[in-house]
């Protein structure tokens, strides 16, 4: 089987991690260079990760989070944030696209054209770009965690505005998830079963 | 490299698709499925994903997307449509993984009341977790697409309300991306430079 189907098929969410388990800060560095790769609308990359690994931090946010274990269990639990989209701020970002030479210099400014129409006037359409940037960048890291070995769980139960005030996020700024990773321990359930595809599949 | 992070580095949004390319509907299945293994809040697999394959599907859809070529360019384009969370559902979702023996029997209920608090009286939590679980399954969709050597190119420019009632999405769901795929033309770009890692990063 390829690789990449292989992961799919292996990876559960896990609700066991060994305790003991550790990432240095380095490890941590590069989990969160893989997932900054994921795409996000227009190259925005509207995120922002909060590793939270020292014990403190974790049992502050595994209070915030239904006391769930896990929260403080994994070697590291990170806060994806996703950001409001500031189409000010998209020439900014293109620009070492041009600078590398394959896009147009006019490009970032007619990009930005079409970024501001479709987030002028729509704070759900802004917020709607945050999710799913930041879950596109989740699911980035996670397949990064899996190259390293390390499990993980994507969580969405937890006090989102006393995330966002504990851990200082800014007024732009959506805690949309919460991926607890780390060494599984022993007695993590399998992948659960998944609705059959007549359900869920309609091709047109 | 590990083909897990090649594959990371590697992936780009395709903007050229060889328009001659097709995918037949057994590999639209199995590309489905496996989307289908992403993770979900509580496992409630709240998506569903409609495969816009044919000529007149294509342009049709494009016409309601900014009139992008690649829309119908690709062999398929698919809309993922996320679910608003209804959490009577829950138990039958869960029930398959009692029966494979891993879950306790009582474990279905316990959730559901879990996400009902999760849920309760909060449209934004619950359209919250339609984005997250629609654009978990786009990145699934997206790496089983690399092993098949397929390109793709998720899109949030589209008119949704256009989207929805075109094709015929039920009043709790969302279209929250679309996912064009197919085989890549020659000229797309590379991958996009990322912002640098002090930018995106806190340790806590």
């Amino acid at each position: 089987m390829h690789p990449l189907l292989e992961a799919i098929a292996q990876r559960s969410s896990l609700n066991s991690f060994d305790p003991q388990a550790r990432l240095d800060d380095s490890t941590i560095h590069e989990l969160i260079g893989w997932a900054s790769r994921a795409p996000s609308a227009f190259n925005l990359q509207n995120w922002r990760f909060i590793a939270v690994r020292s014990d403190a931090a974790k049992q502050r946010l595994r209070q915030l989070a239904w006391d769930q274990p896990k929260v403080s269990e994994a070697a590291v639990t990170f806060i994806l944030c996703g950001v409001l989209p500031d189409t000010d701020q998209l020439p900014a970002r293109l620009q070492p696209s041009v600078e590398a030479g394959f896009m147009p210099a006019n490009m970032p400014s007619s990009w930005q054209q079409a970024a501001k129409q479709l987030y002028a006037d729509s704070p759900r359409a802004r917020r709607d770009e945050a999710i799913r940037s930041a879950t596109l960048a989740a699911a980035t890291l996670m397949q990064a965690g899996q190259a390293l070995g390390l499990g993980a769980c994507p969580m969405t139960g937890f006090d989102a505005p006393a995330v966002a005030t504990h851990f200082g996020l800014g007024t732009d700024e959506i805690p949309v998830m919460l991926v607890a990773m780390g060494r599984a321990a022993p007695g993590n359930w399998p992948q659960k079963p998944r609705r059959p595809l007549q359900q869920i599949l309609e091709l047109a």
